[in-house]
């Protein structure tokens, strides 16, 4: 089985061998965060009209060539536009039309004189001190877009002011990629519901939990089919259920090598299954399994929970965002902050380390503090910010070294 | 009026003056990204028992001091340890248990050794290679968290892992803030729903759906009351409605001088009314108005969707965030980007200036490049990753400079 262990990059490469979902027709207003199966046409102009960018006077540009403070242009007042209308008036040489910002340019008109550089003198007459350009303070028809331009590409994710756009372009649906489901199963026979009170032995089911927020926070939709004990024909009929209903499946818990045994088995018993990872080279996280059961991908993740995050940072999330049709510019959208280490970290050659640090800030500057723990502790999740990666061909990092700590979502 | 004109840190300071939201008791099922209202105290030690942490063998440690690989010890292997169970067996000199990681450890064994160090002679002895430490590979009662202790303080917001040990310490139910309702008004004689087709000089609403996708970015609750014309009566009730029934009011939309000088009065013929903010020195965005009715918070945003996005990312946010009772380090929970300025900008003195960036990558380094457009434009906004702040003391950046980008989010 040894040449099943992949490094983190041949793990990646893998991933992109799946799939994204279908697609659906969703309503703008529930649209953020989404992303775009089809490439977005402006089917029309945006603005669809001239409009003045300025509260002023509509006017002609070389009606002010010439003008200043203390030679100002007179020009004749013959209206007002009102907002949302057409101006019934006609801005010939001499004239000007009262404008606000966001009303329909008068015909006639070629620019719009701010109001600070105009004084009315009477009910009828205006006096312009500054000289205007031709177009200046003038949006014209499609400045925005223009009518067949493609507004976004296929793969985008829709944030709040692109959702305005589309509002703006009367576009109320749109194609986009169905979020992922992802079913999750918790395995192992020591682990209990969490309205339970544990006996003995037994611990609440924390990996469901994480696991589903993890879901929620990368967009998908978590389906937490609940808990499997430690008996074959119990996991395949559950592995089989999700398959046929979710995009992928995450089995995790089961920490105990027996209870890995187990889940690789009911893995390899389907028909169409590949066993595509067994281990990848990176601490913690190294037993985790992945393998394709028809066109799904099946994840066995380890046991430990903070074990589980690791991976699921580092692998689950690039490959819900491909299920998702994302098309990033990287497979990583993390973000990672600049810290100075605040001690000397080794690390073991031949695997990847992600070291959980806390980030300390003091006078403006950050401190990547490593959250050190016994293995299997949960608490060093918690307390940690993010993770620093200390790649394998590293032997580690030095304190006072500048290091990039991939943070944990939501910030805090 | 001038007097109220204020610095974006005095605009920020006066909305310090506002209060959380109430509180609600909701499933943690439901609680990722939500903001606690209390503390949360471990009521139990978390692990509840002596767990191993890796697979192996339950043995007195000093049963093993002096082996070696030449010198193994021998051990009487007694039994194994069921998982979810308390072993029946106890580890005296000479003996050892099988045990899973995760497994409790039985009594009178004081460390595990690792599968990996041992070897089995026949059903009943297994020789071990390695010395242990006494409670090494052992995680103790209360390891995580001891009863009694705070796990997370009032403020923090709620992450994946966070979830999970709730879930571990069997807490089903947290007291959270309330999302905050945001009352969304639209306002403008030209603006029209977005089903319709415009007439010339009118647009549909843009900014009830930019603003409708932050708020819910923000964790926040849109409460879209839709479009209002320019007549004082109507959008006094409309205001009145909104802050009976939400925790602020944002009054969008209105470009005109005279729409916004309509808002004013408005607002500022409520009782219990006080003018806060009238203009923010910053561009885009001046032409903000904030002012408190009772203890509710109105905002009246400039019409450009562009400024009144601006205006969202630098004050509502974390006004937002207050509302939300979050406690961060820092009032600005955004995230920078350092890149490579494209080109100089200028900027004039007295006022923030927040340009428009786009991001580009090549080889490796990160660039921004502002992204200009006429006034009034809102593809500029779709164009852009984020936006870079000038400082008010600042004249301006260089080509070449590095600089720090706030990024808008979703990040892409």
């Amino acid at each position: 089985m040894f040449f099943k262990v992949k490094t983190s990059e041949e793990a990646l490469e893998i991933l992109k061998g799946f799939d994204s979902v279908g697609e659906e027709t969703i309503f703008i207003g529930d649209a953020l965060n989404r992303v775009l199966s089809k490439a977005t046409i402006a089917e029309e102009d945006l603005p669809g009209f001239r409009r003045s960018s300025m509260d002023g006077y509509a006017v002609l540009a070389k009606d002010t060539f010439g003008s200043s403070e203390n030679l100002p242009a007179f020009l004749e007042l013959i209206g007002e536009v009102t907002m949302g209308q057409a101006s019934t008036g006609i801005v010939t040489p001499g004239k000007a039309i009262r404008i606000s910002t966001g009303g329909m340019i008068p015909d006639g008109a070629d620019a719009v004189v701010m109001l600070e550089y105009c004084h009315t003198l009477d009910e009828k007459t205006i006096e312009v001190s500054r000289v205007v350009s031709p177009m200046e303070n003038v949006i014209m028809p499609g400045d925005d877009f223009k009518k067949g331009v493609v507004i976004f590409e296929k793969g985008a994710i829709l944030r709040p002011q692109d959702i305005g756009i589309l509002a703006g372009l009367g576009i109320q649906n749109i194609s986009a990629y169905k979020r992922p489901k992802v079913a999750i199963i918790s395995t192992g026979d020591e682990v209990i519901p969490i309205d339970q009170r544990p006996k003995p032995g037994q611990v609440r089911d924390i990996n469901s939990y994480t696991l589903s927020a993890f879901c929620t926070q990368a967009g998908a939709i978590p389906v937490n089919l609940g808990l499997c004990k430690d008996i074959f024909s119990d996991l395949k009929e559950m592995v089989a259920g999700a398959i046929s209903t979710c995009d992928t499946v995450w089995i995790s818990g089961g920490s105990s090598v027996g209870m890995r045994d187990m889940t690789l088995k009911v893995l390899e018993s389907f028909d169409n299954t590949e066993l595509l990872v067994h281990g990848i080279a990176i601490s913690p996280g190294k037993p985790t399994i992945i393998v394709r059961i028809g066109n799904k991908a099946v994840f066995g993740l380890p046991g430990h929970v903070a074990s589980a995050m690791v991976v699921a940072e580092i692998f689950l999330n690039p490959f819900l965002s491909r299920l998702s049709g994302e098309v990033s510019v990287s497979q990583d959208n993390h973000f990672y902050l600049k810290a100075e280490l605040e001690r000397n970290i080794e690390s073991a050659s031949g695997r990847d380390d992600y070291i959980r640090v806390k980030l300390n800030k003091s006078e403006g500057r950050i401190f990547a503090e490593p959250v050190f723990g016994k293995s299997g502790l949960i608490s060093t999740l918690v307390a940690a910010d993010g993770l620093l990666k200390i790649d394998r061909n590293t032997e580690g990092f030095y304190k006072g070294q500048i290091v990039d700590v991939m943070l944990f979502r939501p910030f805090r």
